[in-house]
């Protein structure tokens, strides 16, 4: 039925093999192409629907993000409907205004001038959750890090913002919320917990770089200075390679040589 | 300097726009291909050490994760040293002979021969980290969810784990420790979260599926099941265009038709 991709795209992803080569140049750069301009959307979101064989693509990147165990402990609850959408984004409204409070003077003032949500814009909303007992009690590779199932679902999280980013999808997280109150919005029991709560639309463009940073509110860091060696707090030598290496690609950024 | 990648990825690279449209059909082609032949690696390692231009650019796909508030969390610990790599893998010996014993039957006897760790085989082990007060205690996006930070240093996780798929390198992800006993072999302090250990190197092959589905560990579930609609619990009909889509998908991947 080949609904996947194309028969172009299929024929092409059948040529990639399974084998211990990289990715041609080309392939490669689009990877990280999806990596380095991909957005947390909130503004830019265009109201025409979702084409359901692009969806089921998302959905599907998502479920072979990598679980511990295999457990594979998320659900996908997608929210249509305009009537829970507009209680959710009651909620949202809610906590912005708590959470503005906590921040004072001009960052307060900043604060208020961003737009953190797009869940009324977006054509579609999708609550990714993690179901901690799905295979029992007892998990492999969870046994003594019991935040393994949560951090697989953020991995699914991650593989369906960057599938989106290559479909030309907007994605945003919205995580402005009091959590027990989203749950019952959604009607998810306790015993599940919500990981994410997503926006996903066509948006009319995606920002060049992240909105907070072009907004003052956090600079870039840069990446070389959060490198330890061996032990915590332990730099890298200067003349490291790898340090001059991620110095130097620093340097390429700010050129524009590469889109970052 | 254009370190980053080849000249001809460069231009590769600025040709894409940041606008609305989906990337061309061979760059969606090669980002689900990272995505679906992503595995996690454990025994398939080769010794010999990794580029440090391509391990900066893993770094940096890595820095450029979506991070709550812009915090930018995370650190990278890399860890190069034999000693403390063998520390690192005595805790993992022991603590898997405890996990080990929480299995009983034909499932302890799967779990004995199953390899589950490549610490002294891979060429680089790299824990990253969470500094959950990097910008101090209030946290635009983390004011109700405490936990957003953990799951913004766990998108920079997957981030690694996709851009190590298209330059060739496996990645596996070691969970089997007593994280404090872990925090300590790393000299990381109480305030610090390790949220990933991780073994990176070039490997002999890629398995075609993950290992725990190949050893009938657990099945692949049925993706179409795991969606809901509106509110938890409630299904999609049976003749939503998605769930048509996803079953579609299913079988094409059955058929042989795209590689999952």
């Amino acid at each position: 039925m080949a609904v996947f991709l194309t028969d172009k795209v299929i024929a092409l992803s059948q040529a990639l093999s399974y084998d211990d080569h990289p990715f041609a140049a080309e392939a490669r750069a689009a990877v990280y192409q999806a990596i380095f301009s991909r957005r947390d959307v909130r503004g830019q979101f265009q109201p025409d629907p979702i084409d359901d064989t692009v969806l089921a693509r998302l959905l599907m990147a998502a479920h072979h993000a990598p679980s511990v165990g295999f457990m594979q402990p998320w659900n996908f609850l997608l929210v249509r409907s305009g009537d829970v959408r507009r209680r959710v984004h009651d909620l949202f409204a809610e906590a912005n205004d708590e959470a503005r409070a906590q921040f004072s003077g001009e960052r307060r003032e900043l604060y208020s001038r961003f737009k953190l949500e797009g869940i009324l814009e977006a054509p579609l909303n999708l609550c990714i959750t993690c179901d901690r007992e799905r295979t029992g009690p007892v998990v492999l590779g969870r046994t003594h890090i019991k935040t393994m199932d949560l951090y697989s679902c953020v991995c699914a999280v991650q593989n369906l913002w960057l599938a989106a980013r290559a479909e030309g999808l907007g994605v945003g997280w919205v995580s402005i919320f009091d959590p027990a109150r989203l749950q019952t919005a959604l009607g998810i029991p306790e015993r599940i917990v919500p990981i994410a709560y997503l926006c996903i639309g066509r948006v009319s463009h995606f920002h060049d770089r992240p909105e907070l940073e072009k907004a003052g509110w956090l600079p870039r860091l840069p990446v070389d200075e959060l490198v330890y060696l061996d032990q915590w707090g332990q730099p890298a030598a200067d003349d490291d390679p790898l340090i001059a290496a991620l110095r130097a690609m620093r340097q390429d950024a700010a050129a524009g040589l590469w889109p970052v």
